[in-house]
């Protein structure tokens, strides 16, 4: 279950700490002549944001390009990619060998698979959404020259720099804007347009929480505060209000899609906290090594891709694309 | 996309006023003898949900098994099942065929297929969800059997009552625990437990917000306040918080797995609206007929079924059943 | 695994003796005038075709289709439909409960399930193939609009009346082609129109072989011989000879498509044989009841319907239609 | 769609002279240590295939392992590895640039995508199928320790001796069988487990036909001469004979799976052909360049390696594995 879509498909893989991280691309539209530099831009965005709140890993982050391309224009078959890890300090982490971090996924993977790869968080290791951001900026590119747009910002966040001061880390919201997308995306039952946002999101590391629209707001809305009238624009049909964010019976009703996604603190404080060993014995930890205090900037890049992937798949799905 | 689940499968079927409503479940194990007392228990939660806070149409909800079944007990094969549509009265709904209800799918559905069933809702109605109990009430039989348990309620509603006295209506919260799910349920990126939470939670009509443990409240922890430390508790690891809702990396820790749902008001009221029509032409509407002014009890049972289904299929995808 | 199809997609429920048969196609577009007539035709030459070669069930074949419709006219949502099984005499085959006939499903379906349907083959029973005629009547209606014809002719087939005479059966093979489908179709690796072609056949009971263009007998020739000469006949790029059967490299290049499937002869014989029963002792078998002496009228059918899905899948994949 | 299996699942990518070729495996089993000898073994056995039949493209066929193992230990997480494409020597391809090669993939996927990679076979070459001995070798190695064997051998061959002196190519056909696969293996009606094999077969480069058992020479039988008597063999249930392929009812019986998959000749001669060019014009065309005579020697491996990898995928949908 490492790949995501139905029609434009995303498949990851790597490690922090392996050989190489990166994903391969099926589905991607034939003939289409990459945007290298916007690519490249939008992975700066991510790792600029790493820097501005502290993680200091050295990633170059160059892509090569392994597969789907003639001259930088797609062929219709799988684009693949990936960035090598270096900078690796295999070292840093293996006096977490046996010791659960509090809140990492160190037990889970562990509980589910009998092993798990200690450095640096292995496959649950934030950069392993790195390629997530390149499938999303050639997604976004497709969509420009439909004319539809996707963005996103932080809208809550700690104190990061105060918490940086004491070793600890902060969350936030992140909202995100999709205008353009036509109507009529998303299916019915089990394929809402809502539905595939959610998913897509909670594949984020530290999503905790999903709404679209009032979202929980609503559910403390009367009816007749949470609908949204529809009105005549200058011939076309559309809403006064968009309290719905966009989906109307899962299914996008050519108004903004709106969206926003909580994320959980980093639980990589260096603030000594309890924890216990693989045998189950009480221990200390205070986690060293290069650590953001904040995903949120990151975050940013991450939901904006995976929304431009989701749009690019449900266009395709219904054959709008 | 009418189907849900990877191994334990649901594929639903039916509008409002059709002939009928249904579902065929595949995946389900062999050799289960299926306890159809306490199927039509969940279907009377739901029905009595229904009558309790106002909606009137008279539902038989008679379940007519048309395959995979042998003197009640499992084949193996997909088990299809239907509800007729009885007590239609389509008349009702003559008045709105040209007319966009706000807030409903009227519009989103005509936009996306050209044409849509304008009685009762159609495939967008909240009948079709039943068969999502029938599926939910065998996923629970299979869990009850194993020691897990499914349970949810509403933890936040507007004053029902009061809203029924003037044609208004109310939204909601439903919170619901996953109790003795075993870790390791789950997949890494893009198969996450909560994503597929979020996925299933979404396709129930009305939602518009999840969020898993402390969700959108995480996003103003710390993370020395979000984090769960873990603990050895008689010689089991676990933790002795729960922020996480029983969650980590996307896989289950072996805690409860606690989220919840936001169900934005049902957008049926009677208090007159504006809206316009398929020509685009302004008018007024009033919604006449049986409508609920709450879908909150009935929305438990939803959210109950879907979590006990997504708790099989992923169970299945990891082969512990 | 009861589904098949990527975007045009039918689940099938049912067994021989149970309630009803039945299916449920997701995927079909919106707003077709379903040919109701052609659908019955469709099913009266799988009928004929039993009487013609001799099973004497009277099967009335009537469909209920319970969703997806308004007055006739698709929706674009899951069509629904069921036929009941009458005249279901259980009792024919309360002897052969505890045994297993030879080249039969009886033991392998218990061996999976621990359990079988015992009365007339239960989810083996070539009656369950009824919902594909369905499915691949509307296919076709979809095609026809399109200039897209697809036909099969048995091309082999033993001396049935002389096998009725005896209780034996025969097998034989049947031949179909793919006209007008536009170059293009399939998919480079795991998706090619002929695996694609060859899944679907072989989910028609008692396939044993499926061959495309010249199948085995280009196994013997020489590239020279194989090869189909590029020419350019009216200003459009077309092949002198059709040995590849349509496709190249896994994807269609215009030409017709033709394909060749082996059907084993029909296992229920009159003439005694020697078996075992469940717990392994041996005895002997003759198959008395209603039976067919073979079932090559009925598969020419069958082989055109799920051709014709998988035309029209592949058509949507491509979004050409 | 370049991706096969239901839950052990192989991503392939990679054109013949791109960067590189590769594949990701998601799905296999953590904790296994992989025999790279083995893998290496395998992959020999393909390539010295190549050079006794003549293709003299020094392919050093060196893996890089990306992700998803420790130590060479498998973590569960995906499996992502490649080789790079070396001795790529493209002006070889360059007058093959606007000529459609008979019979190769050249026009389908300029008809298909607009576009193709015109050096050596692209997507379509023997090449790509590099990926699918590394997957194949892995799930042997499962199987091995499940005591499970697969083997193919040749069964039928041109002379290949006799046409490389001319320039000229042979086809044949390869047998494989696999033994210790348990019963119950397959799904009823489209996952049958003859399905899912002749669909991994025809995803092999020229492949032209696929039969198990008997085959296209059940169609010419007598059900009496057909049908498999079930027999008591020291206390097992097995049949006597095995006309059926180790499949009735599109599920495994316990015996040994046995299937033949037909191969066309390489298309590529040296013999000149008549042909078209891009725009229409008739030309003429000699296939210079590193070619084989006849693929089966690599055939054998191929088909080996996608039948364990059918194996494993079913056995874990069964829950056997």
């Amino acid at each position: 279950m490492n790949t995501i879509g139905h029609l434009f498909k995303l498949t990851t893989f790597g490690e922090s700490h392996g050989a190489a991280i990166g994903g391969v691309i099926d589905g991607c539209p034939s003939q289409l002549k990459l945007d290298f530099d916007f690519i490249d831009t939008e992975l700066n965005r991510r790792k600029t944001a790493q820097t501005s709140s502290a993680s200091q890993r050295k990633e170059s982050d160059r892509i090569e390009w392994l597969s789907g391309l003639l001259d930088g224009v797609t062929l219709g078959t799988p684009i693949a990619f990936m960035v090598r890890n270096e900078d690796c300090k295999s070292e840093d982490y293996e006096a977490l060998k046996d010791i659960y971090r509090p809140s990492h996924a160190d037990f889970t993977y562990e509980q589910k698979f009998g092993i798990r790869d200690w450095r640096g968080g292995g496959r649950a290791s934030a950069r392993t959404t790195l390629p997530i951001v390149v499938a999303g900026a050639i997604a976004k590119q497709i969509l420009k020259e439909k004319g539809i747009k996707v963005f996103a910002q932080v809208v809550c966040m700690g104190d990061a720099e105060q918490a940086k001061k004491v070793g600890d880390t902060v969350g936030g919201v992140v909202e995100c804007r999709i205008e353009g997308a036509p109507a009529g995306l998303g299916e019915p039952m089990f394929g809402k347009f809502s539905a595939e946002l959610a998913h897509a999101m909670f594949s984020i590391p530290a999503v905790k929480g999903f709404e679209i629209g009032d979202g929980f707001a609503l559910a403390r809305m009367k009816g007749s505060e949470a609908n949204d009238t529809f009105i005549n624009k200058n011939g076309k049909i559309t809403t006064l209000t968009n309290h719905s964010g966009g989906i109307q019976g899962g299914i996008a009703n050519g108004n903004d899609i709106v969206f926003r996604v909580a994320f959980k603190p980093i639980p990589s404080i260096s603030i000594p906290q309890q924890t216990v060993n693989r045998v189950g014995e009480p221990c200390e930890i205070a986690i060293k090594g290069r650590h953001d205090v904040c995903a949120m900037p990151r975050a940013v890049v991450l939901v904006e891709a995976l929304a431009a992937m989701v749009v690019v798949d449900m266009m395709m799905v219904v054959r709008v694309l």
